[in-house]
């Protein structure tokens, strides 16, 4: 018995954001039943008082939403349609929300492979870090059809604090996080080549960063993520390298089946990857800021 | 007779960010003498009570202080040192405010060549607009000596809000600038890739605006420039693309003296001089969303 009669919601992928949403869930009234591959991610969630499952499969017959918070693309497929595949065994009229950054191109396929099964589906990606998602004060960027925000309604609200409904088919919201992840990549990776050109001219980073953030060259990930160069704090990522060369590849993949030029996406592209191949992909994204330390004499704040 | 028995000030440059440091000048109280190359320039000011002249030389026997806002470091460079030279007319114990956005190198050696006159240097470039310029509210990066500051006080405190003290030397001031113009400039293209591919792939404008303003993606920038994009206002300029390949030259040429590298400035910079090329130098900066406008298929909005 979930909240106001709603059936069981289950979550699946329960990392940083999705335990935190499946905290929020369960605080809200629902009955949630938490699915990862980790035995310890699930062992946290049952400690809790949550429901647990290995097999996304088994989630499928009880459930009647499901919020997936996966990796990425890949993972999403194979859930759904790999072998012993959620999909099928999914109820006819339940919803599965995906809150994974994937293409839009691929939440629009997965929307109406869904629809032939009588699924819902709605294109979800999310924003705000992993202590709004166990605050339930998420941002969502939705698009779907009437019947999928119907149905996911309850359950947003248990989540997000904001919801933007930005069309009435899967990929619309896809695309607007997608353009988000552009400027939020290309913001992470310009905070960094500013702060290491700062420190290499002989600036104290600081007092830079003091009067970056109150000027015209501020961002809101310039004024996040520089207190962690600032203090030299890698290896406690909220946000790791890995992430932005997947979400910029996401970028760069739409922008060229668009024949789009996308010159900066391409360069901050660049920047993360050099930061994953010089072994820092699991670390915090500002990262980046090593690269440059890396590649020339300065020297970063900070013991790391 | 100025204010508080301070000599008069002059003021070189009377474009729409000088024109206000004027004025905000002689309200102050200052006798104010404006300078410029052009009739019409200083008839405005004239006709609002103002002292003008043609020549900067003649400036220099007049004034205690003489605030430069000239566009570049070639313009500062010919009015000190140039035939008829102002450096040579200045009074002992004088100061010359340098607010133009210069490379660092060049503010200091500026103030050594002056200094051997006896004649104070303030590296002090400003950031605001022209809005902030007219209500002597600008904020000033500014570095110096302690006799420079003290000589400079009361004309700092007419024309800023924030005046930020960041070292005792020339050229101090005009690196955090650069860094700023770094981030400002990446940030504005930034802005112009982002919304052009947001219209690529079919999300409405003023939706993605809204959204991003209100998400990790945004910047000062993109707050501040995507409403001109969004009205298609290329055409009265409140900062032009001449003014961003010129300032992300400054940073590409201070990296290149330091072997820095900053693909992110380099791309950006790339950017701009396609728009200059393009025919859009003396445009407004956000005029960058044209050039992949130009590049392909999609309709920026208003009608431009």
């Amino acid at each position: 018995m979930g909240e106001q009669g709603y059936g069981a919601v289950g979550v699946i992928g329960l990392g940083s954001m999705g335990l935190g949403m499946a905290q929020s869930l369960k605080r809200a009234g629902f009955e949630t039943i938490g699915c990862d591959v980790s035995a310890a991610a699930l062992e946290r969630f049952a400690a809790e008082g949550g429901g647990t499952t290995q097999a996304a499969a088994e989630l499928g017959p009880q459930c009647e939403a499901i919020v997936s918070v996966v990796i990425n693309a890949a993972q999403v497929e194979a859930i759904l349609f790999g072998a012993d595949g959620l999909a099928a065994a999914m109820r006819p009229g339940a919803i599965f929300l995906a809150c994974s950054t994937v293409p839009p191109t691929f939440a629009k396929q997965t929307a109406d492979r869904l629809a032939e099964r009588g699924v819902l589906y709605l294109d979800a990606p999310i924003s705000g870090g992993q202590v709004k998602a166990a605050e339930g004060a998420l941002t969502i960027m939705a698009s779907g059809s009437e019947a999928a925000f119907a149905k996911a309604g309850p359950v947003l609200d248990a989540m997000a604090e904001t919801v933007y409904r930005l069309g009435d088919e899967a990929g619309q919201g896809s695309s607007v996080k997608m353009i988000n992840q552009l400027l939020a990549g290309v913001h992470i990776a310009a905070a960094s080549e500013a702060m290491a050109f700062g420190i290499k001219v002989g600036i104290d980073p600081e007092t830079l960063y003091e009067v970056i953030c109150k000027s015209a060259g501020s961002s809101w990930m310039f004024q996040n993520r520089v207190p962690r160069i600032l203090t030299g704090d890698y290896h406690r990522p909220q946000s790791t390298v890995n992430i932005f060369t997947k979400d910029l590849g996401i970028v760069l993949d739409t922008a060229r089946q668009h024949s789009f030029p996308s010159p900066l996406a391409a360069t901050a592209h660049q920047l993360f990857t050099m930061a994953a191949s010089a072994g820092m992909g699991g670390d915090d994204d500002s990262s980046v800021a090593r690269v440059y330390e890396r590649l020339s004499e300065i020297e970063l704040p900070g013991d790391h």
